[in-house]
């Protein structure tokens, strides 16, 4: 039994973490964290977890931590999490970061998307971005995963396999995604307040989004060649789910049918795409791990649309996935 | 043209009230007032007002609100409120209160649901409680009216037909209220948060809310008998809307019929109110300020339902209608 | 492995079903019934399920679903159901029927609620009805278990502890429900058109709808004396949750805490009913077999509340506890 | 006073566009329309209109319609709506087609995505296209106007402006809406019940909505050389609002700033639409005849932003801007 601890215990990713490693028959939750000095029930943060998990919220030093857990799941804001990562691996801990703290690989890249400098640069370059999909084999063996984002999920899921079987070009690709307001947080905000974003829909942070730079980092991997998306979010009056649509230039003589195939042998292993030829919807893989995948052609233009949970496969539920690869439990555990 | 100045513009009552009397022939907005120090646009505050209106929300005194209005709405918090009427109506002005303050009649009552003591304690017990449907006459000659809340209009108009006529007991009345998140106000908590109410129906402060003493009051003086509600208000994931379903113990020998028949008759000449055998739905009333009612009887319980827009007829559309009562407009100008 | 069927598998009730049984250790669904010629895959009828299940919707009769199957759901719409049950007891089936065929004991007021003669009348007075909370030692022996409706089971287990300790009269009860849409079914109609039924709350089936004969009897039962209930339902704009909120009068000395107390007693070792102090949400058990409670004393009347998830402890979750009760498995298999 | 009537008066923008004709001061409507052959009261088929306008839907031929108006909005489905436009104006009437039938010039074009042969093809190619901000001063001299669809509206504004001035590439255009349900029609669907479409988002018709070729159309013209868009059309769970946002590739030295001028100056003098430096929401131009339009720089790439009302600037809002250019009232008469 893996003794797991959470920090940052009072969000929605740790909300459907803790739902989650519930149903894990090899994990147990030891410890959860807050950053408010008196120490509340989780059943009073997370009233759904009422009479399920008898713990409470405290706050505990990264010692503390580490005496009552084998494996970290780390919710805390970016910039927080860094620091805790660096008191937690040396005492011989896995941890999960679930915030953007190690994603991406260039300290200067990070100073300039995140306004701050990164207290643990060193770690960076080689640390792995926790897409089992992509990384599978050093997720395994990794002591420290980053969690990707749940925009970047959506859309590297969808272009990844295209762009490596070389039937899209590397530059001049769009991504236009549309998310339910889950992914922003739980913190009360004037925006995100019930009667302004309700019955409407707006496109926000065009062009600056934190996302960007993580999803170009990932595709340029993947691609082996320099990929610089327009990234373009958008909140839906919906809970949760993300669906992305990607618009790319195809390199040349494939059509519908053969983008189609490229998607499928790509994910033909793995549990969590479904790739098809009908269209995605959120709902369909709402409180999920999955990833639903079609691709469309036309006027010249690939159309490749993912669609995820983001509090699942765009957090929680890969978090799951990646803890599972790296205890060497079977990957879909928990998460069917 | 009567010049308006809307005190405490940055809510929605306010944003609302500004739609209609921009539609208003006989009004003109002269004056904003916020108590930020900064002056913004309306436009900045209320994007939807863009191109619309050219007033900044300013930081005024009563004094110079009187300066430049002949009528002044008040959309302030209880307490804030009574102050600025206390100094409007010594310099001639007409007030219309979209606040608490003036409700009730008893200063004691006040301070006990309000849990602070009255400022004007002596303009209590005169002022007229502005719903047109019952009060009209004294409206139109007021110098101060104090605007209904949402839910005791949507419960008061349904309850009081059947009250005055003896057709229901002044004893033993219940009313269950379902309202949109808008009734709540604009400012960000975290119940409020999108994803916390969205998708979720709960009843909050069951017997504590402060619309049940002015339901008794207003009910008690239409009965002329003593009327102490049971009154239950819940949070439906929607923008607007009250619906008011009222159990009450029929006196005797009413049956659906004329229990229908004593609402039509009661509410025959009003221009707002819509008596019908049809069940009302808020989607019907929205944005708009009308009322509808309906009645059931049901194993030997009257059941009469009210539904309103809580932002229209539940508080800007009723101060508009008592506007046009007070300067002489007809009843109905920029409300149809 | 118990072998299991499911009849009518198209609608929301069979989509809940079939993802609580994929997580069953002891459960394998071997058959899927529609009443449509052409058989389909169940992915494509249930895209959420693509991937995760590889059967199709076939067009059977009783006695090849009998052949398939040790344990027949019965998702059928009234009446339907009824003829498929007569023929599968008779096979030596187990049956956990989700229709309204069975709740009712008695014949004459089930052709008076449903407008049709029932087909299997002798079998009506003895089913169980399926609600563990109260009938659990006769459901652990049942063949045929009656899947109590969505709106009784809020109801009932608000109302049940509160009546069998004498601690209100069976007489006067009054139940104002909310429900989600997706208890009025998959079936595509005017009323609930999305922009129809979103941004609106409307009352339907006031004093007629066929779940209020349903509670009566089951109350009756429980209080050991007659109740006839006021039941109003109410359509709210959310996919899932039923919100009861329940008027009683006490019997005599019982305050706030003395009426919890009862509650927690009723209780105390079950598994899926949580009572607690603060005001219910159905967010809060969205997604969950859990039904919470909670008790005020308002004037003199007792507010009860109750919430479920429509869908689960509203109908498949409890059909699944009804299935580990019949089978002697845990009775949260699946289910937590 | 001009009497108007509409064809097809049962769906939702028949009842908008009867919202806003009662606030016309030189319009009435007297007279609507039914295929259906019961005469119903239009308070019966749309209970918002209860109390305000009293008359019935008929099945009247155009010769009736005729007799009774000057001016015909017609609401009709495409295909119908020509054969009734036929009629009506040989007769003398002006009319407003709120459906497809007369958007595009070209016959073979229009059979192609609507799938029918076009019945009055004569007329296809002179008439003009409502868009005023285009087309101003030809809706005011014509008998016949093709009401433009919602989805082209939000692109073409957005994108007019900037091919107009040369900023943007006539190819390589890729529009990305984002559309409420009640675009959708007033038919219940399977895909359009409350449960399937809540808490989703999706994209459907990629590539074959019929909105692309109208939009390849009117911006062909507006650019004057030839344009065909990607349009990608996604359905959101709200009532009403369409955003589009669109990608194209700039041609030169233009910045964010000077794109802004160039929108900005377009629009100068237009009553209707406000260019500005913020991001648009569909809720800021809810109800309105708005449509709200900004511009982003990203990599290269030019965003262009446009938020309308679906039923308002894109449907009945726009029609009675029509009519208002064509019977010589202000054009804001009724819309503001």
């Amino acid at each position: 039994m893996i003794r797991v601890a959470i920090l940052g215990a009072s969000g929605y990713s740790a909300l459907e973490l803790m739902k989650l490693l519930l149903r894990h028959p090899g994990a147990e939750i030891t410890a959860l964290t807050t950053r408010q000095t008196d120490a509340k029930p989780v059943s009073e943060v997370h009233p759904s977890l009422s009479g399920r998990l008898d713990l409470r919220l405290e706050n505990l030093s990264p010692g503390q931590v580490a005496e009552r857990a084998d494996c970290v799941f780390c919710c805390l804001p970016h910039g927080a999490s860094a620091a805790a990562v660096a008191e937690l691996l040396p005492r011989g801990k896995k941890v999960i970061d679930l915030s953007a703290d190690y994603r991406l690989n260039d300290a200067a890249e990070y100073e300039k998307w995140y306004g701050v400098k990164h207290s643990d640069p060193e770690r960076m370059p080689t640390t792995v971005y926790g897409l089992p999909e992509i990384y599978r084999e050093r997720i395994q063996s990794a002591s420290l995963v980053a969690n990707p984002g749940c925009y970047p999920t959506s859309a590297i899921l969808a272009l990844a396999p295209l762009l490596r079987a070389g039937a899209i070009l590397p530059s001049d690709i769009i991504i236009d995604s549309k998310s339910g307001v889950s992914g922003a947080g739980r913190e009360a905000k004037s925006h995100l307040h019930f009667p302004e974003c309700n019955e409407s829909v707006s496109a926000y942070g065009v062009g600056k989004h934190r996302h960007m730079p993580e999803i170009d980092q990932v595709l340029t991997d993947v691609a082996d060649a320099e990929v610089r998306v327009v990234f373009t979010p958008h909140l839906i009056p919906m809970d949760r789910g993300i669906l992305s649509t990607c618009y790319a230039a195809p390199t040349g003589e494939f059509n519908e049918g053969s983008l189609l195939g490229v998607l499928k042998e790509f994910y033909a292993n793995e549990p969590f795409v479904r790739v098809s030829s009908a269209l995605p919807a959120t709902k369909h893989v709402s409180g999920t791990n999955f990833c639903d995948i079609t691709v469309r052609s036309v006027r010249g233009r690939v159309v490749v649309i993912g669609a995820i949970d983001n509090l699942v496969k765009g957090a929680s539920g890969a978090a799951v996935q990646n803890f599972n690869l790296m205890h060497g439990f079977d990957e879909t555990t928990a998460l069917l």
